[in-house]
């Protein structure tokens, strides 16, 4: 599917139904707004799904994993091996989003968006590889045009599939060594904000291995000049092909009209993208949590949303995303599923108390 | 049981387990300290269950409701009945608790620990009633102590039972018109700290309605003046009789070894009068949620606890600490099912990076 036809037919979520589910949450048996946050995103579900009364039971995660050229630049201490390593993890069911997804019942969908280490084929992986690693963005673009395209063409078709396929909550999940120094060269680009805002040590890194990434992000803006107004020369020039297909999924998700609950700093950059190509997404997307990575803020920020979790995590995969998501399955039930007053034979606020009472 | 027999058994959680639950979490997939706070949690569950692979895979909520003769003062703005009628929502699956529960696989303990309306017999209703209301506190004390002690050993008797019947996890939720008033006067006595910071508005009351019932709270506390220092007179004279059963359920977890999280502001109420009888509950207790409730924020600094999650929610039920408890069935599993890096043959951290890359 073409880019453009993908944004074209991404429309904004249904506001008379947002409209009938906040009607709807004054009636259910609670004092009003005395669910929160769950509220807000049960109205938000009403407008994406476009019922007063949306079901979100069931989760895809999508994880994709693709190499950095830019770790030749030592930005990162661990190894580039690690990121097909990870791969192979994630399908033998032992990293942290394998043992969550079983734990909670989300469907994981693992994609190698562009390893550099040869995987073997299995079943449960989908290749839609446009490289074998992005090139070092310090000495050029990470990618072609046509590799960014076809790397968010692919996500866009993986949201399609989860949704098909059943997902009413499609989640967003990262792998990727040197991806963080990605992340903090797009956000810095799509946000104006100097790298040293957008790039953080991962909790470990000591004072001059953070000074050197830094420099590696400016000197990544400064050779390749990205245009801040376009999400797509962005992710051309210090993108990766993870966040390629990430920036695919929010714009493939928001078509499907299906809720996605985004994970931390790296898939923020990725929404930022997606956002840039089409701010519409923005009725579909939820954050999942606040990274530990100080640049999340400056994402969440840019794009106004506000993350439901805070547990200091930041792992990526998709864990802080996967977490959220089993909120988001919650709110929409509450919304449609709670008694209301009569139903229950409840009886709701005394005359003189307009407002809500303390119980 | 008796209470100082209850209170004699409660051990320390197990500090070698927690020991060996640290190390291991430096061996799994994934950067040190990546999973931020659920890998507090989980050492703190190796604690409880003395190991260092915990299995925390079943959750019961304990939802105890009862009334409080000070609404006869006018603090709230609910009629009494809507206690029982609430608990008839919460028995017919109506309420929010009842679709959480259903959503999430949680089970529920409906306790009716002092409904002023007669309720029918039900399956899933249990009765503990040590009487039909507490007394008005602003004009004595709320309860004799007799009562105090049958509905904290009552408490106890209903959490030992969750554990028996396969409980890892034990969660708390209340319901009680005028319930949050009595745990203003609770939270006040046992932390002393003035009502007017105690006590809260919900969010509806107006300015004169909060300051009537903070004076209603301060009344209450003059009438009585409980002994700080002594949970059990606390109780008794500005308690209700859902939180003292709520405060037996946290020592009974704590005896029983299970993990105990906790709700809101009226949960916080019972366990800080479980921790004035037994402060080595605090090694079994979590805090699910911060409450929107003000008072909340005192009770958690007294006990030194940092809430899971913050929702802006203040329902009650035990909702928040139904979600929570899900973070934490999540916590114990990565720590005890996650591959480590020798079992995954992924490769650790390069030498020269003693901390924690940013991956």
């Amino acid at each position: 599917m073409r880019l453009e036809d993908v944004v074209a037919g991404i429309r904004a979520g249904d506001a008379k139904a947002k409209q009938a589910a906040t009607q709807r949450q004054q009636r259910l048996t609670k004092p009003p707004g005395s669910l929160g946050r769950l509220e807000e995103i049960s109205i938000q579900l009403a407008g994406i799904f476009g019922t007063e009364r949306p079901i979100a039971r069931n989760t895809t995660l999508v994880v994709a994993a693709a190499d950095h050229g830019v770790v030749a630049q030592g930005v990162t201490g661990y190894p580039q091996a690690v990121t097909a390593q990870m791969v192979l993890n994630f399908l033998g069911g032992g990293a942290a989003v394998s043992v969550m997804a079983r734990t909670r019942g989300v469907e994981l969908v693992i994609v190698d968006a562009g390893v550099a280490t040869p995987l073997p084929a299995h079943p449960n992986l989908r290749v839609v590889s446009a490289g074998r690693a992005t090139r070092d963005m310090t000495q050029g673009p990470a990618m072609t045009r046509e590799q960014a395209e076809d790397c968010i063409s692919a996500g866009v078709g993986i949201a399609l599939d989860a949704a098909e396929n059943g997902a009413h909550v499609i989640a967003t999940g990262d792998m990727g060594i040197g991806n963080t120094t990605a992340a903090s060269a797009i956000t810095a680009a799509l946000t104006t904000t100097p790298p040293r805002l957008t790039t953080g040590r991962g909790t470990g890194r000591s004072d001059p291995e953070l000074q050197h990434k830094i420099a590696c992000v400016e000197r990544a803006l400064d050779v390749n000049r990205p245009d801040a107004d376009d999400g797509l020369d962005i992710l051309r020039t210090v993108g990766g092909f993870e966040i390629g297909v990430l920036a695919g999924v929010v714009l493939g998700g928001a078509l499907a009209r299906r809720a996605v609950v985004l994970d931390g700093f790296v898939s923020g950059a990725a929404a930022l993208i997606a956002h840039s190509l089409c701010p519409t997404v923005l009725d579909y997307v939820i954050a999942g949590h606040l990274s530990a990575e100080p640049g999340h803020r400056v994402t969440l920020k840019h794009l106004g949303l506000q993350p439901l979790l805070d547990l200091d995590m930041r792992l990526g995969e998709g864990t802080g995303a996967l977490l959220a998501a089993g909120l988001v399955e919650v709110a929409a039930a509450c919304l449609s599923d709670m008694a209301t007053f009569d139903e229950a034979g409840v009886s709701d606020r005394e005359p003189g108390h307009p407002t809500e009472p303390s119980a």
